[in-house]
Formats: structure tokens, C-alpha cells, sequence
């Protein structure tokens, strides 16, 4: 099984978001959805969703603590997000995925687009695998650099490639098992900018036993898509004789 | 059939966009994808997505002439995308398509978000049918307003609902007969801004005979989502130490 993490928030651009990847996830074999709303509870509207969407799926939520909240005037970057929904789907991992069922954890951010062969490229994964990323860090795609015995060496990315393991969010996919073998890897609000998949790579495999996939790391299967976010004038009461019908679903 | 016309043109996001959309369009029975490329030949990137998508598809090119081509520094309104290609397409289908079948024309973008619902409501097209459009023209959706007899009375939309057919691309689908019996019926470069579906529409249909869709338009199955053009760096030469790898396809 592959097992993807999504964590999700309320805004205009989610409904679009989720119905286009879970598209994409209706075409892969023995996938369940773990999708982890950033809400004090679950919504309805990701609730009906998910219920007509024709996936194996589980629906959790975890909401961001307040300090730790994005504010509307802050940059993307300013503080992490998906944290704390990400580890609520490890949490619900540990406590009812099978340990004797070979499966994949793999993290996937709503907006992000994701090719059918990247599902097949992680699905046999012994310990982590790796790939390049599209369109992130400012760059046409960042990647792993590997040696002459095709191992990681280092990475080749926009920005830090410092970091234990400079990589996206979308570049690796976990064995279930390590998963389970440390029950204290996770994700935190401490790890400096950047260094989110650092924390959790760090704490369950070294750079020498990752799996470069995606033919030696060279196709780009995965990319880091960012949707605009519409401007809505009929919500601020700036297009004159527009009503803004709220029981109308978006 | 459903015969979905694509507009598309090289640039970074060009195959994110196309993959995700592919994945949508698997998903829809009877479905042929007629894609135009705006460029001077049929690109390898593009040739090679379409022959792996499993899809069934038409692949054409016209290059938008070189005083509409969109200039780097325009404003995207400034000047009208796709007319030419979705023109090209139009004169495929006068040429190629069984006129004894039935068949309906949807106007695709490659970076609008489709339900599944969407296909289905256009299916039985007799005339035109049309449907609310969410996320467009700065408000949250945009509809066709109802009489009391169900038929399009005006417009709800965030911009000129004195327009003919106020009413975004995404919105509408054609009867193909409509088409093949209206041969003239095309869009212009020479419409004002915002009148191409006019343009196209006006020729074929009244508004008395338009169909609403989508529970008497009052469903959002279509997103007008725009993706953020990723600032590339590494393009620029202002990442150090880092080569751009043309090889890698993106
Ligand atoms: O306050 C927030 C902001 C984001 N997210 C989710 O966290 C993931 C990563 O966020 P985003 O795509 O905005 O970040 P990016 O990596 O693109 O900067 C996405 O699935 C979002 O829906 C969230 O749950 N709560
Ligand atoms: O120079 C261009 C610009 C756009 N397009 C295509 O025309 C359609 C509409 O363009 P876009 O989505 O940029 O316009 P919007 O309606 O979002 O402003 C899309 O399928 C684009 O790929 C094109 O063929 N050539
Ligand atoms: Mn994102
Ligand atoms: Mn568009």
C-alpha cells in the first residue's frame, strides 16, 4: 500500500485542490489517502469529498497551534506548515496500519502535481527513496547527486544545499516499517527553517542507504505547483448589485 | 463523444499542467482531447505526454501571429489567449468528425481544475449548455441567472454582465451538429476584451435556447485556477554553483 499524507485548510482554492488530486490518486493501485485537515474539526466539505471520491481514504484534523499560525500578512516561508497534521497521520499509522503489510508513506502537499509514474517509482521502497523535485526552490528542479555507485553524495538545490537532506517535501517516500522502528521520528515546530525533512529523514535513515529512483534521478516526476490565490471582490462587497451566495458550494 | 480543445503553449509549467490534466481527462469515457500547441511545430514534449497518456487525442499546432502573441511585460488581459488554436481546432473537427455522431465541444484550458461531475452534465448536450465557473472574474463563482422557467435570464459575474453571454470559456459546451452547421462560427482577435465567448456563442445559439446544467446552476463543477509562474533562478544564472541540466525534461 501506499499511504499519502495530506495536510489541508480551509481556503477558496481547496475544493479545486483536493478534487484535481484526488484525480490523480483514483488512478493508483493500493492507495489510501490519510488526509488531515488543519481545523478544530472536520469539515463538511471535505467530509462529502472524500465520501464521493472513490478512495480508500481516512479523515483526520489537527489545527496548528495559534502561535504557530500562518497570519494573512506573512510570507509563506515564515513559519512551517503542515506540521503538526503530519504527525497526527504518523500518530494514526502507529496505531492501526498492519506492521506485517509492506507499505509506503509518502508526504503530499494539496496544491503539488503528481505524475502516475512517481506512485510506481516509490512503491518498492526497502528503506527511503529519492527523486527530483520540478519547479521548487526557485529553481527548474532540484535533485540528489549521486556517485559513481549511484548513492546520494549530495544535493543539488536553489538554496542550503547544507542541509543533511536538501529535499522537498515531495522527494521521498518512507518504508512503513522505519516508520514504526522509531516511534519518535516526527515533524516540529522547532527545526529551523528548511529543515522539516531533515528532522524526519534524519531520525529514521542515513544518506547512505537512501534509494535513488527516477532512473538515477533524472526525470521529474513530481512538481512543486503553487496556485494563485484568487483575489474574491464580491467577498469584500466590491462588485456593486453582487450578492455573495454562500450556500453555493466552491 | 466529448471533444475537449486545449490551448497550450511552451513555458515552465507547461507539463505540470498537462499531466494533471491528463490524469482528469483518463478518468471520462468517450473523451477525445484535441490539444493545440501555440508554436511554429508540434513540440517533443508534447508529443511524447500525449502518446503515454492513454488518451485518445488530436494533436495540432498554430502559432498565435506575432502582434497578439503576449509579450513578457503584458498583463495577461491584454491581449486574448487561444483564439487561433481553439479556431485551428474548430477546423479540425469540421474536417474530421463523423457529423452522424453525436458529439459535444468543451473548451479546456490547461490549467482550469475539472470535476468529474463537469463531463457528465455536459454529456447530453442538445444546443449549448452552460454552468456556473468558480474562482473567475475576482469573485467566488460566476452563474447564469434563471427565470422562473428555467432558462437563462442574465448573468451573475464580476465584470460587464451586460455582455451577451457573460460567461467565462469554462462554462459552456457545444452540440458539434451546432458547429458543423454554422461553419463560420469562430473566435476573433478582433472582439473586445472579454467578448470571445460572445463572439463564438452569438453565432450558434440564442439565449432563449441555452441549457443550464449543474442542478439549475446552482453547482460548482469547474475552478478557473491559475498557477503561479515559478521564479527560476537557476535560469537567471543567479544560483551559484549551480548548472542548469537541460537534459532533464520539466
Ligand atoms: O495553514 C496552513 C497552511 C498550509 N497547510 C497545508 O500544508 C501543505 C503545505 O502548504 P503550502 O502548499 O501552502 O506550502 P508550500 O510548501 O507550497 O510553501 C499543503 O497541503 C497545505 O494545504 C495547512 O494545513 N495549514
Ligand atoms: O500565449 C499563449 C497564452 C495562453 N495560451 C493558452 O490559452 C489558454 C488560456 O490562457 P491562460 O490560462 O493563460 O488565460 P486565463 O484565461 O487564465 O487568463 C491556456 O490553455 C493557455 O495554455 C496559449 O496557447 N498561448
Ligand atoms: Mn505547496
Ligand atoms: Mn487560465
Amino acid at each position: 500500500t501506499i499511504f499519502a499524507i495530506t495536510p489541508t485548510h480551509t481556503r477558496p482554492l481547496q475544493k479545486a485542490e483536493l478534487t484535481r488530486i484526488s484525480q490523480t490518486f483514483l488512478l493508483i493501485p493500493n492507495f489510501h489517502w490519510i488526509i488531515v485537515e488543519d481545523a478544530e474539526t472536520r469539515t463538511p466539505l471535505v467530509t462529502n469529498l472524500l465520501a464521493q471520491s472513490g478512495l480508500s481514504y481516512t479523515h483526520l484534523n489537527a489545527e496548528t497551534p495559534k502561535e504557530w499560525k500562518l497570519l494573512l500578512e506573512d510570507p509563506q516561508w515564515k513559519k512551517p506548515r503542515g506540521v503538526k497534521q503530519r504527525n497526527a497521520a504518523l500518530q494514526w499509522l502507529r496505531n492501526h496500519a498492519d506492521p506485517r503489510k509492506p507499505a509506503v508513506v509518502f508526504f503530499a502537499d494539496d496544491d503539488n502535481t503528481y505524475s502516475l509514474e512517481l506512485f510506481e517509482e516509490m512503491r518498492n521502497t526497502k528503506t527511503v527513496s529519492v527523486w527530483p523535485v520540478g519547479l521548487v526552490g526557485n529553481v527548474r528542479f532540484e535533485r540528489p547527486i549521486l556517485d559513481e555507485h549511484d548513492k546520494v553524495a549530495n544535493w543539488s538545490t536553489g538554496w542550503r544545499p547544507e542541509r543533511p537532506f536538501a529535499i522537498d517535501m515531495a522527494g521521498f517516500a518512507i518504508n512503513l516499517k522505519l516508520l514504526l522502528d522509531n516511534p519518535d521520528a516526527e515533524f516540529s515546530f522547532d527545526a529551523p527553517r528548511g529543515y522539516q525533512e531533515s528532522t524526519i529523514l534524519g531520525a529514521v535513515v542515513t544518506k547512505e542507504n537512501l534509494e535513488p529512483k527516477a532512473s538515477k534521478c533524472t526525470k521529474v516526476y513530481v512538481w512543486h505547483t503553487r496556485t494563485e490565490n484568487p483575489k474574491l471582490n464580491d467577498v469584500k462587497g466590491k462588485v456593486p448589485g453582487m450578492v455573495v451566495d454562500w450556500t453555493v458550494e466552491v
